[in-house]
């Protein structure tokens, strides 16, 4: 078999302008339904609720992450950088493409819920019996396998690893330049093309020249800003809860054996814990929210408002706290009671700086599979140094959050309760 | 009530950067469930197939018309042209925003098969009881049917239609760029603030400063190759194809009271043509992709098989003719047939230029709807003269059309026929 | 001596991001002398007067026209093919960087006058004693004789001539990407890296695949669209026409033996036609730009009116005529010639289109060297074809152009003289 | 007189798009020769040598700041601002037009060595007999002096000094955004729209909204990347260094009473220190670069070198220092003249972060007219707080530098001595 497509092929992208196909076994992967599925999957989950370009899928993203990655090894084959182990190359390209296959639809609310891993699905997906897995066997036996392991990070070769999972790797960098793209919130554009030229393969290592130190500044202060202004924006945290609460409601009737108007195969195997690969991948954002759509109308009055508002785009407003109060709290969720609301459902406190927050942290020693290899700089004497050593930018955002945090609420019965609500509350929610 | 807002509302979008709100009405228009709809319905239908980037909404499309619109009559505001009829300003701003509220699930291919015209449901929608009824009728008891004329083209002052609905309106203005943005193919951008500077309101009509005449060359050019390149690509052609046959199919077995797996309220309503605006609004593209992964599993296997190629982008292939030869058609309708081929379904010609093809014809006068008003100049005599008399240019591309023609099929059971098929088709086919 | 730079060389470029320098060849030329004069002369000469941003220079240029030569050679040699002569690569590359060695200031409007060309000062500089010739020497002693042999197009290769002198060559691709990104007009954006990915070196000719025509239909209209605007603007005309009588005063007074205040060396061999390499080098745009601002003080009050006119941009204004009528030109000559104008200097007809107007024709057969090769569309029979035979757009604008003329004057005078003036010329000149 | 014109008159620029013209004394303005002579001197002087796109002039930004401005107060009169006195709006656009107009070639170095200032040439030029006074006097007698007083910070109405001069003026995020556009380093973009529509005009300052505060982060952190990539390159210092050296080299000679070959009239002026305001006029960049090309010919060997190594771009290199060591310098100040090198020329120690660096600083109490209005947020309660009290990123960027200094020197001389220099020294200099 020949692994070289005879003409390379091309698609257009509006963030790389072209993505080219050289390798026959990467054209048969893109070409699979469980890679196709990803069409079906959002990029940035309920973001195009506040920023309504940003209704890109992963499909999208996973073709920008393999042309990052070619592009790299590429640069490496051209300049023959002797810490490049050139027979990686299908692999690392592979793995670049195939590295979200098993996101679920809207996956972080999803996956808090139900206790999944889109990771865990994607080596599911690449070692059960699927097109994939049958496309990556012609390749060898154990190709596959190593796929999984670059992705589960266990491959022995780490320089593999790094390329897509890193401080700077190809994922970071597609997602950044895509989401800055279709959101139209340019804060997200570095020099990407500056950045390939300085890359170089070091001791099992993608580190980053020196000459190129201003690139990676311009670059870090890029993704801080597209974390505070984007990936935590307050209306999509919004967006996140009612999901979520979604959910959990679901999953609570179905623990109560509710009776549900509409359940088709592939949610009750969600819901009771039994799913197997071949439906999870039926489980698209269109199926999500078709279940959406039917239980609008389901007789179960939480639900269907939570539904109502997810569609609808009726969120829940915030305030801002700078100090959580037990005792505040606990008032708000006793007034909440009293005019008949669920204090479960409909209130919510949101602390950003909670989650993954991906500012760059050179020393992050989490343990577990968060941590990410820091960013070297390689000097002209072939030295390598962390880049807050030497970059006072970098150094003065490491470490930076913000401390405040929300309460999370449905707006509309407060309203109406008028007076029902102490003076207190009645300030607190500006009413 | 006050029809502004004390602080205008912004959107971020990625085509005009910002889209300012600022009357109540727009404001509560768009928060109204039938408006937030239109994120469910892509703008370009199945070009995503083709180009990986067209996955924007009509939302987001909605959005640009009217922000287009806003800014074509704020310049004539800001200069006080007799020839803009001030009173009618929330008018066009409502019709720019909701023209196509009535768009269902991939509309093109719906109509053809259910007869069924986006036009229509647009005014159902704005005249019974919904939400955005109830918005407009805030305004003024007779509002929606004036919003519905202006869409219809029926309402009395034509200034007011031809902002939405000329052959350079803002619908058109906004697909354009907004097309061009999302797919990556540059080729749709023009200069719209050198546009928007241009246009005049003359004898109830917009028209052109011939100043601007190079301005709007390039714009009818971008329109061309955006034609050719975007919206008449022979495989978002084949996926239409593959669409309209799904269509057809449900429609035929429902007809034969095949009994279906999957059947809910919406789409039987649909089939049997009972469909009311409630459940219209119900069947979005999340709605129609839930339905196609069910069918998947039917145990009619030609709606399985052409689920199946849509979800998982297994389109036919074409080649080209140059002469359609009823002979040559029939020989292959029979061959298709020895083979176990549905002709009526595995065989489809298509001739893009018979399309509503929207090169800029000046006296296009086929009556019935379609027809736009051409683009006229004004020159510093304060005479009018249609475009075509002017520019050689636009001369030269004028009724320029294309005439071959493209036979679909799909071409995995002819690769197996192998020597079943005889050697003229085999040629044919490139076998 | 190693021919390669070790780490290759980066020049920061709006237009291709990067211009990437790896022969220490090139490195050394562009460092010469003559070459970084190229600072010194504007790409588009006057243009600026009309378009502020348009303050390029040729030595930007000249790295363009580098670049994308180097991108096309690198992408035969990536995909070896066997059309392209692998050896003659720098040579390639050097002519295309030194291209433009010989421009003048303000060319075209000095070559009118004297009657010089640039191609042969290009050419001088090449082989006699200057530091580009040195460098080119060190190449081989034929070197720089080679080089300009591609310059005049006498070189036996014909596929190295094609590379900067055909229909679509590196040069015109340059300058229509740099001068629109410069004039901020952007009609003149084609997508570059298209037709890069789609030229094939066949039979010693750059020609194009033919799935790469519609990329090739936008280039040509961009070209189109940037002549009529941009180059051939009448304000830009009328700055050349005020340049190019700057240069015939001076002239005419030297010939009188007029005594200048200020004629330094350079200048004066200019004016007596003994202008040596050496002297030339000094002629550029500051030199000259300098002696205007002294002769902006000199006696001759035609001269210092004209400097005045050039420097603080008092350009002339013009009337369109569509009929060159000898009738009415006398007249306006001798009503000129009344009021104390010099019709030599004060009246100037221009005919744009008799410019050696680029517009695509597949049959120029002028003889002389201004004809070019044709763009050729390679099938996949690998066929060849002229573009016109398959392209209805681009049979549409050939031989397009535009017949009026304008007649540039002086207003001011024309003011003044009031009612001395008839009538009918008062209304021409409308006053 | 109408001091609107009918039609309003534009200019393309590519930052800005187009820039409006519509008032008649803006018209006149920039018709001016003394306005026009800005297109003679380049915006960021020598940086051209660094990145050969910057090579636009003060005549194209003049005009951005003039837009900005517009824009600015166009949004405040919108909106009915109580806090923008209507009435000051010519006065402030005039302002912005002309605040640079005293600027001369190479400013920076020409003031450091003749210790002129353009800021009083500004002055003078608007208050002395130049067109510029007599279009400004068709206002009012006190115009011009009140243009001047803008410019000077003496004007009594605080806001329309802060709109030209402030952290976050018109100036400054005109030359942000245009040498972005123009080197090709696009660090400099910062959303424009964004911050034009959350400035407010409060208590006799330009503040910023709250909400808008993300914007103003990101202009700073632009800034920040601007100043030590563009404007801090030790590449362009080396030609200013250079340029001084001409300066003072010239200066020197002719109070030796030199015999120049070459010394016009305005260039003897600026060296006696008697010039006018016509003459200094005279001194654009075209002239100084004429006088640098005859002064390469000039019997003085290092003044011919200076100029010589100005025009050919054959500038100094440099090595890094952390610490000035006086001793160290003494000794290669002694080797360099062993070697007939002139220390007074040939060797320059530069320390950037002592130039007025740039970086946000709320407290700056330099006192003198360095000082600028610190950037100040407006809550929703109309309270007013300097940036750095709530945002961490500007904190943590306020007050960085880099410490370290560069020592300028020719590099051949040091190559041709060999072993006449020491082993330190040769090392130090990497010989």
């Amino acid at each position: 078999m020949n692994p070289y497509i005879t003409e390379e092929k091309v698609f257009k992208d509006p963030v790389h302008k072209y993505i080219y196909v050289q390798d026959q076994t990467i054209w048969d992967l893109i070409n699979t339904k469980e890679f196709q599925r990803l069409r079906r999957i959002r990029q940035l989950g309920t973001s195009y609720l506040t920023f309504h370009g940003a209704e890109h899928s992963r499909f999208s993203h996973s073709l920008g992450v393999y042309e990052i990655t070619r592009k790299i090894i590429s640069q490496f084959e051209r300049n023959d950088y002797p810490g490049w182990p050139r027979e990686e190359k299908l692999l690392a390209l592979c793995a670049a493409l195939l590295h979200d296959l098993g996101h679920g639809p809207f996956s972080h609310s999803l996956e808090e819920v139900f206790d999944t891993h889109h990771e865990e699905w994607t080596c599911n997906i690449l070692l059960e019996d699927t097109e994939v897995n049958r496309v990556l066997r012609r390749v060898a036996d154990d190709f596959p396998g190593k796929v999984a392991g670059v992705i589960q990070k266990t491959y022995p070769n780490p320089i593999v690893i790094s390329l897509i999972s890193s401080q700077m790797d190809a994922d970071r960098m597609d997602y950044l330049l895509r989401d800055a793209y279709f959101t139209g919130v340019h804060y997200g554009n570095f020099d990407l093309e500056r950045i390939l030229r300085v890359l170089r393969p070091v001791q099992g290592k993608i580190v980053v020249k020196e000459s190129g130190m201003h690139a990676v500044e311009h670059y870090l202060m890029s993704r801080y800003q597209m974390y505070w202004q984007i990936y935590f924006h307050p209306v999509t945290r919004s967006s996140e809860i009612i999901l979520r609460q979604i959910f959990r409601r679901a999953k609570e009737l179905f623990e109560q054996d509710y009776k549900f108007e509409w359940m088709p195969g592939p949610i009750k195997q969600l819901l009771d814990g039994t799913i197997t690969v071949k439906s999870y991948l039926k489980l698209d954002e269109a199926y999500v929210q078709a279940a959406f759509l039917h239980w609008e109308d389901e007789e179960d009055a939480l639900l269907a408002e939570l539904c109502n508002r997810f569609l609808n785009r009726r969120l829940y407003k915030y305030i801002t706290m700078t100090n959580p109060d037990d005792t505040l709290l606990e008032e708000i969720s006793l007034q909440f009671t009293s005019i008949g609301l669920n204090p479960e459902y409909h209130m919510e406190i949101d602390f950003p700086f909670d989650q993954p927050y991906d500012v760059y942290r050179p020393d992050s020693k989490k343990g577990g599979k968060e941590e990410k290899t820091p960013i070297l700089l390689l000097d002209e004497q072939d030295r390598l140094s962390e880049i807050s050593a030497k970059s006072d930018i970098v150094r003065s955002i490491t470490g930076l959050h913000q401390g405040e945090y929300h309460l999370y609420y449905p707006e509309e019965p407060l309203i109406e309760a008028g007076t029902k609500l102490s003076p207190a509350l009645r300030e607190l929610f500006k009413l």
